[in-house]
């Protein structure tokens, strides 16, 4: 077996508050392709792969899958974890860490399903231009509804309008009162809000919503690694507006994957829908570019190029 | 047409905070029994009358019917306004207030319609006393399922445990630690939480709910008249844990009415099911008891007799 060196990330200690770059380290340590393997415990993520050896009958040598991997440069996956086989390589392969991948079934899902969504409806997405919220904002607009998304910057909320087709978009950062802007984009309310972001959003989209409205919460990432969660005071809003709150995680739905890939892939092919990717090149960045995720330096979905095929 | 005396419960000015008895006076007019009519604004709720003269093809003179009525002794009813004819004169007239009305009505439809509740599941309601709470808690039961509500006084939580056969109950005004207590009560977590009460209380449920979760919101008493609702601080146990948290109201599932009293009559009349009321008599007792509510005076459902038939 082969003798290969193999750069890991890792975190020094638990977390606390929001990472920083020096809470993770870069570890190299030289392994034997063989299974099995196994030591430092390096983070854990989405990531495209190709298959070096396998003791499983579905994989096979040479095969390109995704899944959860973890932050190094060569992975042991167990069997009893999910990864999904790449057949369909006539698109760049880091579409499977996002739009062909759990970002993209999370949009899908969360849209569709838990949301409910139905053509003509108006649409509230936040995190906007992030892996998750492009995608929920394209195909909230290929099915005919009204969208309009918040992000950190005046270069995200240009990107909404001008290359996703969203129908507006605005900077929280520069909005005195929330609940004032989504009042001027949304004049007869929210039919449909996808949850990224939490606290003080919620809050002002509670008091915006139109009665059986629905609330898909993907993710709240205004809250994490806050030692104290900001409370959220106007729930009483879903009595009198019968809203639907439901907090998903892609996992439930991935029997649905398929039925995606017919639906997402002729819309890449054909143009229909943009996709921006961040991308940072080499394992050495992967503690820069996380940091950088939550102060939102990131312009789309943020990739770490470990290497290439 | 006869010439009657009416009093009339109205409001002085809009409520600030809690209501209090000075809010409110008793005024009392002459009035014809005749169509149209109508000068002060009573204050509205739920009541049962019986028609002394009616414009409309499906009400005559004599019926009894419940639905929103004014509080006076005699009320002008719109006819877009929906009452509901009773059939059923073998219970007591004041259960089309309670259990045979619009508050079981909200049991029924929020514990199985929005809440989804399956045989065998952790029940937890709060305000569980109330008229809608022990319903919910004894339909539950006889669904199978564990339950254990909460209620503010020792006697209510008496009530729950020996009288509305709860698996469990406590007092939350002598639990320093709410969590805790629901720990103690839900060794495995809590499926169906029937939400009366918002604030604290909701903030701990949300840290002992399970996975697939469902949150009926029915009220959130503790937090109404409140300048500056408490904040909801967990919510992002929405996601991990895939909760459905839903608001809704009784009105849209009148439909199910008939539905719900096949279910229910039977369960009455074969002693199955046991329903607690606080009897006020008498309008100018009105504004006490109304007050007494946000304080948790009362035990079980707050019933005002304005009349005997």
């Amino acid at each position: 077996m082969a003798q290969v060196k193999n750069k890991q990330v890792i975190l020094n200690d638990y977390v606390s508050g929001f990472p920083k770059e020096t809470d993770m380290n870069i570890v190299e340590s030289t392994i034997t392709l063989k299974l099995p393997e196994g030591s430092n415990e390096p983070l854990g993520g989405y990531g495209v792969a190709k298959v070096l050896e396998s003791g499983h009958p579905d994989y096979k040598k040479g095969d390109l899958v995704w899944g959860v991997t973890k932050w190094e440069e060569y992975s042991l996956v167990p069997s009893a974890q999910i990864l999904f086989k790449i057949e369909n390589t006539d698109v760049p392969l880091s579409y499977y860490t996002g739009i062909l991948g759990m970002p993209g079934m999370t949009a899908y899902s969360g849209i569709f399903e838990v949301g409910s969504l139905k053509k003509g409806e108006n649409v509230f997405v936040s995190a906007a231009s992030g892996a998750v919220g492009q995608l929920v904002g394209q195909f909230a607009k290929l099915s005919g509804c009204y969208v309009v998304g918040s992000a950190g910057t005046k270069e995200k909320v240009d990107l909404l309008k001008n290359k996703f087709g969203f129908d507006g978009g605005f900077n929280y950062k520069e909005e005195p009162d929330l609940n004032e802007a989504l009042k001027r984009h949304f004049l007869e309310g929210i039919d449909v809000y996808f949850e990224n972001v939490g606290g003080k959003t919620l809050d002002a989209v509670l008091l915006n919503m139109r009665i059986h409205g629905r609330i898909p919460v993907c993710g709240m990432i205004s809250q994490y690694n806050l030692s104290q969660p900001e409370g959220v005071t106007n729930l009483t809003s879903l009595i009198y507006k019968r809203i639907r709150m439901q907090g998903f995680v892609v996992a439930d739905f991935y029997h649905l994957y398929p039925k995606f890939l017919e639906f997402v892939l002729p819309l890449i092919r054909e143009g229909k829908i943009e996709y921006v990717e961040d991308i940072a090149e080499g394992l050495e960045n992967g503690p820069a570019a996380l940091v950088g995720l939550f102060s939102g330096l990131n312009v789309g979905k943020q990739v770490l190029v470990v290497a290439r095929e």
